[in-house]
């Protein structure tokens, strides 16, 4: 079976300015997330945001089956033309995996047709557990329990302002009162997106098991499959 | 316009054999229902299980836009002949609301097609907030918070064996941990369906305002509309 | 009860453009569909393309409960400022009705995350019948029939490239051997959308009984209701 | 990768019965179904109505982990206790998929919660298409084309009594004027279930390369993922 190609864009900044975060990621959020992956058999290559075209010219896209995204405080420096080109390889199948304040994006915002940026927020250190309400979904599979618990994460809280999931698959509790589709699935042109809410970058979450599982899982659930070709346009002539 | 006929049914045991339950239902969690959608504008009466037919015999169900369910204790009672009475009438068009405990019952069972007995539960007082995630809709018409608090209920957790609901209005949060998707909308052949979490009957939840509005808003949107007509089986001709 | 406000948008060049059409449509497709509507006991105005802000300037938004609208050759002339207007208005609780070519228009682009331009079609006066697969719903109330003939129209066929809707109300049949889903309702942020098909500017489409009904009963169902308030941004309390 | 478990059920009376129909399939339906999933890579077994136990005994099901069903003039003649140990083992995991006229059997009414038997048909030799209208899903996955065209096949038509589809696949168009979602997905507890239309049995519809191609890609999609534990009852300890 072939690789599947993931390219793992992060902003990165947060790590370059804060030691206490560089601490955590020591090679950034997007090199802690192609580990993985790429010890779970995928072949992965990096982007970040101050590199040329922000790391996401033409032909790294066309190259790309899955892209992973993480961004927080620049969503506004990301070019316009990097956000079509993105928006363009979704509606051609490829897939999409939003991590954490990704929410927050112009390629989110793009993809769902409502403001995404909206939730509610507070950073203080409550606890979060994600429980599976869907657990025949591929993207709990192997998963070691129903739950997944972060002692201490960034609280997000509903209403979220995105459109109805076409699967939810997580649902999260926080402590202070909380409650937050943090897993959900949606179809868009013939690609796949899934929101996935942990991953503040103030804690080490992405060194999380149960957290690499599931990103892991849902890059593979949101890798193209070879759909039939679609006839789109002027058809003059009828059927039959 | 036309008053909506509500028939609301219990069980009608626990006021019976609790004195306690009995002193916060005086007339029975049917009669306390009844009477807030009563005060709405609606035309109601009351049912209960030990009357004959378990008091849905033909002529009442025929009679009734909406019915509304609550049952806990007694669920192996309810004829299967009442519950099949009840699903015909909800393929035809009747609305269903299913209250709390009530998703353990024949006709849920039967309409869902899951084993929606299945979920967590804890009497153990906790906290629930019940937080609004499609505040566009009408079954949270009216409401004067985003949020309702319950300071005790009983908790209920996923995963919930329900199918992925049609429209997901209400989630739940508890003290002890768990989440719960408390607010459910299914539509089943002419019949709208919606199941609502509270209403443990050691507690006095029936008579929170916010939880009246909910169920009034839900036998609004449950009531039948004027469908077209249509025509199923053999169709000897072809239409063009 | 308070009469629903609605703003008609069309267009308006075929008609300017053809003596054709403008004898289908002497008063102009939004004469035409703003005068059943007012008909139905609806508040109603007009707006059209060349009008100063497209018609549609932030207050004439502000008292819309719900917009209809009607494009077809000219949605590159719709200022992107108009667009942003409206997108902000249905985020905010503003139904919205998309008809026919109104599917290629920048607002529906937006709302969907997709290429909805993207589909096939003919101009070849096949046959239409749209079937009803969901009787019971609001948009389908008061039909005389389970499905819509239209002997000539513009066919439409799949893939459209829509998101999956949320609720799907109509398929449409074509003599030259095409599908579409032509009747789709979507929640975007407060708003609800509802896209329908019919209504190329040859034919007298929205002159059809029943047609004007589904029309009728989108702007009924897309109408807002009155939502809870909802808290979004930093919220530095816990509720607990 | 471990091969998938697939157990093909068939009411195998045409066959037996009617010269015509079993030169169309020599093995029966089923030896039909599962040679093309056996070429496949899949580990196949056969079951048929008249076997003991409607050749669906605890242990057969228990080591099925697709089971493939098809049935027609002899729905009341299974057991209800067969369809008790099928609906069991969906909940469990096994996936389901119901082929043709099996939308009329006892397991679809009781996974589906509605009068699956209702629906239009006509034996008229119709054309039948089957667009696809979700190209980028895993059912649709290596057709050749974005419609399946049977020269000849019985006719449905809507309304169809299920619930809405958790994803629609395929919508189809017949010359008679009908249209059909003959394509439908759903999850049920942990199993997953396709409802696949075509198959009328006087037909050679399982002969055709993109059909076996259809119900080939939805064993795969719906075989058993490794889902995480879950834990439903009475739990006494809150988690935090």
């Amino acid at each position: 079976m072939k690789k599947i190609k993931v390219t793992v864009w992060n902003e990165y900044l947060h790590e370059l300015q804060s030691e206490e975060i560089a601490a955590i990621y020591p090679e950034g959020i997007h090199g802690c997330i192609a580990g993985f992956l790429q010890a779970a058999g995928m072949e992965t290559r990096t982007a970040t945001l101050r590199q040329v075209d922000n790391g996401l010219p033409q032909d790294v896209l066309d190259a790309t089956d899955v892209l992973v995204w993480w961004g927080h405080i620049a969503h506004g420096e990301v070019d316009d033309a990097t956000v079509e080109r993105v928006y363009r390889r979704v509606q051609q199948g490829m897939g999409l995996i939003v991590l954490h304040s990704g929410h927050a994006s112009k390629i989110m915002h793009r993809l769902m047709g409502t403001d995404t940026v909206e939730l509610k927020w507070r950073e203080s250190s409550d606890k979060e557990i994600l429980w599976c309400v869907m657990p025949s979904h591929p993207i709990a599979a192997g998963l070691p329990d129903e739950k997944i618990v972060l002692e201490e994460e960034e609280t997000y809280g509903e209403p979220f302002g995105i459109p109805t999931p076409d699967e939810l698959v997580f649902i999260s509790w926080f402590s202070g009162g909380e409650v937050f589709r943090s897993g959900c699935c949606y179809y868009r042109g013939l690609g796949r997106i899934f929101y996935f809410k942990p991953g503040h970058e103030t804690f080490p979450v992405y060194h999380d098991k149960a957290i690499q599982q599931v990103i892991t899982n849902a890059v593979r659930w949101a890798a193209p499959s070879q759909h039939p070709p679609t006839v789109t346009g002027h058809v003059p002539e009828a059927w039959v």
